[in-house]
């Protein structure tokens, strides 16, 4: 379905979770949410008996489809903040590298590989699939310094009809391999307009896809290539992402190729690039003058903690940063990161704060509620659509997946006959099956997922 | 089928992985591998380029079986050296608790639940067919305090064909609620000694299904019980599990319950608890003196790392225990480890040692060649099984996983037709194959399980 074609308006029913607060998820049982033919919450409901009545009351709804979740509930999509669709093949493969010979070894050779059109379709198309297929209804992907196989990706998740920020890299440094990289200062700024040209043109409100002006990240640009993509964003208004202190050679290879800056961060902020439609990647080891800056210039934060820990860069002070009062999401980095699932994202937040916890930082403990408001309204401030999508309030986007949890059948289930990785036995309260989701779900538990509205992925038995 | 009875010879044919040290895998295209009637592996070959040339050969296997694994490979079947059987409802539910208020708050109430047959029976079927639909096929089993349902438990392993060592567990001091303990030092050796007979009735030769004394830890424990315990091992030569040193207040909770013991290890020893046959849950806390203690009595090491992350108990020294030249195997330790798979131990494993290189230890990073080594040959040794199963070698039992991983089709995979986690998009070498497995694998690549040779899980398509 064209993402903007009017749909028929839906009653969504049953079980509702969202966040409220960075501490606080709102659970609803028996409730009901009116989505209208533009994708927007028309009404939100509680405590409701019978769904007919709910569309005798709602002017415009009295013929509206009806879509009930049993043994789950309704979650907003999650938000990607930083992924890679680029390096999707590489995904697991990283072995004992760190950053920057990783970059070398898997990334940098994978990447070049995605000039060629019908390699690009397959890995691009199968990366959205397999993002939606863990819910992801929005993402932040960088694709490659290729512009018409960048363009390909903005296609796909146009027709497909997930929300994206799709950015061509700019990289035009001996850093990166003479096979892949900018040739000059003049096509890495015109390559890039390109692509910002031509995403406005397929989707002129960006009501689905956006572009990013993308610098790889600091090693791979020269001071001019930045300070270019700075005005160039202050003329198009387009958002910006990157990479910020991912780890410690990378910080000290930094400070050796731009010495008169005072920091990281004021190699980005000297450019222009730090705005507040930017997304810096990874954030792990900044200084507190660096936070500060990032604050005060209103930047945003992808906090990739599958990567960081996969590739040995670090464990990010996510406690710290947000009390700091940053703005934060979760960003699956593949292929640093090992998945393409923001709920596995969630469980390695997790995983990092706690070992913060045991090592020196005894508050840094992040909560299940606090991960999901991070998977959540989280992303999506920090991709500049926190007025649209991250919750289920009136007037928001219909973004959201049906999460099914299966029972456990009296006797135990069936040899090998499971339907993700949730056992439900029956005396769990919703909130502990939110937390049995968290801990122990799938993209199997992941039925149904939309966009605006519109069903953008289903599994085989649901909703067909 | 019944786990003894004689099977059909078989050719299993394809590619076959396994550890040949803690570092090093074999990887084998174009193997075969011949398991005789007894289930035991009675020849291996490589570069076969006809399986009609090996049935020849092969005295016995004119007429064999041929399984073939098609995009995958054969992997020796997992060891789980620690789990709680009883603990499966409560997967992913810890919340912020450590590990002594996760006790009160979760598991207590939980295992007294299971003194009903009923419930019993869903849930520990339920869960040995969740840990062999994971490749696990061997498990270290907790039940409960309650003698006929932990020897159900027994029962579901010896029909369900999955090798189990299986412990009633004896706590007879009020650090367990009123509701849930041992009533007397009597019966808590009385109703060991009534499990162990029953387990040894129902399988003589220990076959498939073995007892195992399980004192819960030492604070659960009084000297005398931990003593009467020594002594029954000493008299049925039975294996033995308990925990150790894996939280900090748990270790100052110990010094002050035995005030006349050296060391958490000591109070083991002292009461002849530290034999070749016992197995140690977490070590994450010992000191030097005690690590010498337990390779001197040669006792075994349970690596529990999702649990000693998610009740946020410490990280464990693996590195530095191996060095030391302790054995150690990995336990999924459910419900305080939020997963019933080996496979995610491995990675969790893996976790751990990079957030010890990250903040003290560099030299701590766990390979994947060396947490798959746990995960098999090193569980086996931990649960005395080394001279049968952990790998592919002539003369051990066929205990094997069918290890499939889905190629990516042109133009990339079908929206929501995922079969597993893992995209193969062709140019991966065998190598390759397993790191994706092991970093982005699930229940869905296990397609197949056997046991001495018999099948014990498979999923709808395969092996139908």
């Amino acid at each position: 379905m064209a993402a903007s074609a009017p749909i028929k308006p839906t009653i969504y029913l049953g079980s509702f979770v969202h966040s409220t607060s960075l501490s606080e998820l709102e659970l609803a049982d028996k409730g009901a949410i009116g989505v209208d033919e533009t994708g927007v919450i028309a009404f939100v409901e509680r405590a409701v008996e019978n769904v007919e009545d709910v569309k005798a009351k709602n002017e415009g709804f009295t013929e509206a489809n009806v879509v009930e979740v049993k043994d789950g509930f309704f979650f907003p999509g999650f938000i990607d903040t930083h992924t890679h669709a680029s390096q999707h093949p590489n995904t697991g493969l990283f072995g004992q590298t760190t950053l920057l010979d990783w970059l070398q070894t898997y990334t940098f050779p994978m990447e070049s590989s995605l000039s060629e059109l019908s390699k690009a379709q397959t890995v691009y198309s199968n990366f959205v699939s397999r993002t939606l297929s863990h819910g992801t209804t929005t993402a932040a992907y960088y694709a490659t310094i290729h512009v018409p196989t960048t363009n390909l990706l903005a296609d796909i998740c146009l027709s497909r009809g997930q929300r994206a920020l799709v950015g061509r890299v700019c990289m035009n440094t001996d850093l990166s391999p003479e096979y892949y990289r900018d040739v000059s200062e003049e096509q890495a700024l015109s390559d890039s307009r390109a692509s910002i040209d031509y995403i406005r043109s397929i989707d002129p409100k960006g009501e689905i896809v956006q572009p990013i002006i993308t610098p790889r990240f600091a090693p791979s640009c020269t001071s001019t290539c930045l300070s270019h993509l700075g005005a160039l964003a202050k003329e198009t208004g387009a958002h910006i992402q990157t990479h910020i202190a991912e780890n410690k050679p990378e910080v000290v290879l930094v400070a050796s190729l731009f010495p008169t800056s005072k920091s990281y961060t004021d190699v980005y902020d000297t450019a222009g690039l730090l705005t507040p439609k930017t997304i810096l990647a990874h954030a792990v080891h900044l200084s507190g003058p660096e936070i500060s800056t990032i604050k005060a210039r209103g930047a945003k934060i992808s906090h990739c903690p599958a990567s960081n820990t996969a590739i040995t860069s670090g464990c990010c002070p996510v406690r710290e940063l947000l009390d700091e009062g940053l703005t934060i999401g979760l960003g699956t980095d593949v292929s640093g990161g090992f998945s393409p699932s923001i709920l596995e994202e969630c469980r390695q937040a997790i995983w990092v704060s706690r070992f913060r916890a045991m090592s020196s930082a005894e508050n840094s403990k992040l909560s299940t509620e606090e991960v999901l408001y991070l998977a959540t309204r989280g992303g999506a401030a920090v991709v500049g659509l926190e007025d649209r999508v991250g919750g289920f309030e009136v007037g928001k986007e219909w973004d959201a997946q049906m999460i099914v949890l299966n029972p456990v059948p009296e006797g135990g289930a069936p040899e090998g006959k499971f339907e993700g990785g949730v056992d439900v036995f029956g005396f769990e309260t919703l909130e502990e099956r939110v937390q049995k989701w968290v801990y122990s779900g799938d993209d199997r538990n992941t039925v149904a997922v939309w966009v605006r509205g519109r069903l953008v992925h289903r599994t085989g038995k649901y909703l067909a």
